[in-house]
């Protein structure tokens, strides 16, 4: 690659868009220099799972023809953004990640895909996802190391940004399918207030958690992609008639008081391996008084079981006919999950679902007093192997109460692998944390020199 | 009573409303006219759970005093409302119909009693309910025949509007329990929308199905009742951020072009009775060529497993608490419902759930091309016998679909006794539906002379 290339593919979204909007870069030249970093380094990554050069660069020359036309040019007019392949886009196909859906074409755009379009994005290619967003892994491999996983299950769409074959990817998250790869990979994930953007076009897999999320690297660029992404879709029952947020806007304005943070370790967090406790020691250490240790009481020791109970119900809701009619076709893993959740009775389903108000009603006090709260966004470094994803257990309690969680890749481990610090906030407060994470990255550079997002 | 007292109950809220408006008649002469009246029939037909005259007297000697001070006053000042004994009313018990709940006062209003009173109305008292809002039946009596039901569940709100001790009253509906007693009384039952109402302060027996619903003398006053009690409450999730529709403006304007109806005998037209199946031969051979015949497509049939799937999984859900504590205090038939429920499977639950939308898509079909399917009310007359509350299988397809549902008493049986005609509308058409509804009534006055509300 020419130098030039390289350093459009490692910039970030925010940049490359000011770079095209003033005419200094083409939209051609930024999708062909990421699609040469693709051809240079995916091979061993594997995070693209349906790449048509050609869909990229019609679009691209279709935006230079716009915008030379001196027609209004959107805020991310020319800038590659790769979708994990859940999501429906027309002209590529959408597999699911089984092959039960080999083949498949979808002939609409999700609405989250409209949006980008409309804001002048280049959909530059569909990234790898485990089988049906669940835990089964793909073959996409960790940027950072080969030998270990990138997480799943949005794992294509995070090691994509990480290894600059993407400034922005999309991904979703029932679990800790954006946070965990994020953090896996070394770049900022996240995932927003449940209900934020619209899911129609995307694979259903449980209603009550399924979150759309996005990745980049820096909190600036997901603000920006986070932004492009919303809009009111009545199909969606999760969405409310409300004005959408004006992330970037707030994301990049002065925390009018200085933040106060909230130390959580929650109840998994003997689940953390050494290096993430020995990583939180040191920067609570460094936080001083702008943070202090917060004790979630004993009832959200339940979120880990009430979590399952709604994921494992809807998993078999919704993946059942697969099992139908190709049960052989899935993974033993997933027709396990299948089977639990057809077990699962209604009364327990609901309780589960009514539980998540009752939780969050205790976390809204946290929020009274804190504007995020602090807490690891994994167990430790990537593991090593590709035939686990990880785990997700440090990404439940948020996916159930349907907070905004940001990572930020802050932290590393032994191995010298990245490890997420996560940021959460109250329900709709989403540039409100997204502001507190750019301060949290900004005040630990002026206080260590640390070199960080 | 007096013989003005007698008129000032008999007329119908919207005329009575005109008076105290005027000032030609005080809130307190109303209030004491139905009290009145009260004392003189419910002795037979006990239509009243909890009736207080202090109460109702104060609310309207401080209605009447706010009239004298020049200020503004609501659509029904002075008027005076039932309301089901599963709603919250600050000041009065409110014991949902079963033992396991003597002695419970509310703090607090429901959502829809504060609209009320906001609207200047007087809350009059507390109307008798079965138990739990459910099948076993409570005491009130047929005021056209006291050896007869009233219907159910919401059998003291339609009996005390029948018999001139209210103007208004306001019920619930899951299954068939505010068109049924209206049947049954011969009076006007309104079942608005799915989410028109918010159901916070009352009951909840089932999330999916549960809406609020009017009884009253003429459909305009059902419109005026139902203006009253709608407002965004964003505690209901069922409910939409939408303008209040102007349902009274709606329902008294002339229908732009002659209204065209679709006479449905859905799947369950054998479980009428023979004056059913004359009484509609009748009407439709009265409205000639406004009215068609269409026949709904086989998967409705499936709609009574459906919405007995969805209400007994939930009647599990919400009222397996009182199992839990007092099941011998329980009616059979309500342990049994609740055992039932218990064993649904939560795939099962959300499928029944998630079907709603496939035959509602269904319906909408018909309603681009009909103002209102017409089709019974019930089975037949209000049965003999207090031991149950007759079946409400006519209700079952529209509760389901959370169409707006319209009963007006258009015809009469074998024994002299009322029957419904119910009109059914588009979701979000309500207005439109009552305008309907009163072009049949007048149409029907103008063909044949008959006497109709």
């Amino acid at each position: 690659m020419r130098a030039r290339d390289r350093e459009l593919t490692a910039m970030s979204a925010t940049a490359l868009a000011e770079l095209i909007a003033k005419g200094t870069v083409t939209a051609v030249e930024a999708t062909k220099a990421h699609l040469d970093r693709i051809d240079e380094c995916d091979g061993e990554i594997g995070a693209w799972e349906h790449l048509d050069r050609e869909f990229a660069l019609r679009q691209a020359a279709m935006l230079d023809k716009h915008r030379a036309s001196g027609a209004a040019i959107g805020p991310l007019h020319g800038v590659p953004v790769g979708i994990k392949d859940i999501i429906d886009v027309e002209g590529l196909p959408c597999e699911h990640g089984t092959p039960l859906d080999a083949g498949r074409r979808p002939a609409k755009d999700a609405h989250l895909v409209s949006r980008l379009r409309q804001s002048g994005a280049v959909i530059l290619g569909k990234t790898v996802t485990t089988e049906l967003a669940v835990f089964a892994p793909n073959r996409t491999t960790n940027p950072h190391d080969a030998t270990r996983t990138p997480g799943g299950s949005s794992q294509g769409s995070a090691a994509a940004v990480a290894a600059h074959m993407a400034p922005l990817s999309v991904g979703t998250q029932t679990h800790g399918s954006v946070i965990r790869p994020a953090s896996y990979c070394g770049v900022v994930g996240f995932k927003p207030s449940y209900g934020l953007i619209s899911r129609a076009g995307v694979l259903t897999q449980s209603p009550t958690l399924d979150t759309i999320g996005g990745f980049s690297r820096t909190i600036e660029d997901v603000a920006l992609l986070t932004d492009a992404m919303c809009g009111f879709d009545e199909d969606d029952t999760a969405m409310r008639l409300v004005a959408a947020p004006q992330l970037r806007a707030t994301a990049t304005s002065r925390p009018p008081l200085r933040p106060v943070l909230a130390f959580v370790r929650t109840p998994v967090w003997d689940q953390a391996e050494a290096d993430v406790h020995q990583g939180f020691e040191e920067l609570v250490a460094e936080l001083g008084d702008c943070i202090e240790e917060v004790e979630l009481p004993s009832p959200f020791q339940r979120a880990v079981e009430l979590q399952r109970v709604i994921q494992m119900a809807e998993i078999a809701r919704h993946y059942g006919p697969y099992y139908d009619r190709g049960r052989e076709q899935l993974s033993p893993t997933m027709q396990g999950l299948i089977e639990e959740g057809r077990r699962v009775l209604a009364v327990d389903h609901m309780l589960a679902r009514d539980w998540i108000k009752i939780l969050y009603a205790g976390l809204e006090q946290v929020f009274e007093r804190f504007d995020a709260i602090v807490t690891p966004a994994a167990v430790g470094e990537a593991p090593v192997g590709l035939e686990s994803t990880g785990s997700p257990v440090f990404s439940t309690l948020w996916t159930y109460c349907g907070v905004p969680a940001l990572t930020i890749p802050l932290l590393s481990g032994s191995h010298g692998m990245p490890i997420g610090v996560q940021l959460v906030g109250a329900r709709g407060r989403d540039g409100r944390l997204l502001r507190t994470g750019r301060w949290l990255v900004e005040h630990l550079n002026q206080s260590a020199g640390r070199a960080v997002a």
